[in-house]
C-alpha cells in the first residue's frame, strides 16, 4: 500500500465523487462497488482498485460499510474541520462563490473576499466582508487561509497568485483563463467551465 | 470499433482535456501519448486506448498528428459550428457565466439570460439581453437553444428544467445544488464547485 499522501492523482480526483455516493446512502448501510461506480461515473473495477489503494476492504456479497468508508474519505480529504477559503475578486463570479450554498454544506467557509475597487471594498456579501487586497498578506499570516480562489480578470490573475503565495496559501483554485506559475509546494487547480459544455455538446451531437 | 455515438462515458469526459492538450501544441506538429496524458491528467495507456476507440492511430516513435486529431475531436464534440447557450437566472452566477471569456473562445455563444425579476429583465449583460422566463419556450421553439444552463436557486431549478425541456432543449448544465429529474433524451450534467475544493484539500492535508 502506498503512503496515503501519495495516492495516484486520478484516485484523488475520484474521492469527492465516492463521497457524494456515500452521502446519498443511509447511515448504517452497506454499498457495493457497482452502486458506487454508477454514482461516481466510473466502473466497479476502478472503485475496487481505488478503495484497495486506500487500504479499505469490503465484505464479499455484502459490500462496503458506508459509515466507515465515509469517515475514511473525509479524513483523507482533510474535511474533518472547517476549511478557510478566501476569494480574490468581488465581481459577479466572486459574489456568486460567496453565495454558493454547496461550499458551506461541505465544510468550506468563505472567510473574506478581496478586491482593489473602492466601490466594492467595505461591502458585505452573504455575510462575508469585501476587504482590500492590501490586507491579504497580513490576514493570511495572522488568521490563516487554507484555500485561495482566483476570481479576477485574466490580466491580474498571476499577480494575485503571487500575493496568495506570500500570504502563505498553498492551495489555489483558479477560475481565470490564465496559466498560473507558482513555486513548488503550492497546488493549483484550474477550473474551465467550458469542459462541461463540451461534454454536453457531444451528447447533443450524438443523441 | 463501437459506433461513435456510443463512446464510453469516461472517454467522452476526457475528450475536452485531450483537446486542451492539442490546442496547446503548434499546428503541423506531432504529440505522443505521454505528453497528451500529462496535460490531460491521465496516463498514456488510457490515452492510447481512448484514441484507438476513436479509430485514430499514431505512428510508432513519432506520435499523433496534432492537426488531424484536433479536428477529429472537435467534430466528435460537435464544435464545428457555434453552440447556442441560454442561461436561466440573471443573478451573480448567471452574470458571471455571461461574462465568462472561456465560453466564447470555445464556440459557446450565450444568446440570452432569463429571469422573472422585473428589476433584471430588460438589462443587457456582456451584450446579452436578460429576457423574461415566459419567453423561454417560444425562443427555444423558434430560434433554437442547444444548451440550457440552470443558474437559479435550488428551489426553482426543477421548474426551470421542465421549461427548458418544453423549449426543446436537450442538454442541461445544472449549477443549482438540486438533483433534476428529466425525461429520456435530455442529458443533464451537474456542476458541483466544491469537488475542486475537496481535491485541493487533499493536497493541503498531505502536502
Amino acid at each position: 500500500m502506498p503512503d496515503r499522501g501519495d495516492l495516484p492523482r486520478a484516485t484523488v480526483r475520484r474521492l469527492p465523487r465516492y463521497l457524494r455516493a456515500l452521502e446519498a446512502h443511509p447511515d448504517g448501510s452497506t454499498i457495493d462497488s457497482e452502486a458506487m461506480a454508477a454514482t461516481a461515473d466510473t466502473n466497479a473495477a476502478v472503485v475496487r482498485r481505488d478503495l484497495s489503494i486506500l487500504g479499505f476492504s469490503g465484505v464479499r456479497g455484502v459490500g462496503y460499510d458506508v459509515d466507515a468508508l465515509r469517515a475514511l474519505i473525509r479524513t483523507e480529504l482533510g474535511l474533518t474541520a472547517d476549511v478557510r477559503v478566501a476569494v480574490v475578486g468581488a465581481g459577479n463570479l466572486g459574489r456568486a462563490l460567496a453565495n454558493y450554498g454547496g461550499f458551506d454544506r461541505r465544510g468550506f467557509r468563505v472567510v473574506a473576499l478581496y478586491d482593489t475597487d473602492p466601490n466594492k471594498t467595505g461591502d458585505i456579501v452573504a455575510g462575508v466582508p469585501v476587504k482590500h487586497l492590501d490586507d491579504l498578506i497580513s490576514d493570511g499570516q495572522t488568521e490563516g487561509i487554507d484555500i485561495g480562489i482566483v476570481a479576477t480578470p485574466e490580466t491580474v490573475a498571476q499577480g494575485v497568485a503571487d500575493l496568495l503565495a506570500k500570504a502563505g496559501v498553498r492551495s489555489i483554485l483558479n477560475f481565470a483563463p490564465a496559466h498560473l506559475r507558482v513555486t513548488a509546494g503550492v497546488e493549483v487547480r484550474q477550473v474551465d467551465l467550458s469542459t462541461e459544455l463540451q461534454i454536453l455538446s457531444y451528447y447533443r451531437n450524438h443523441g
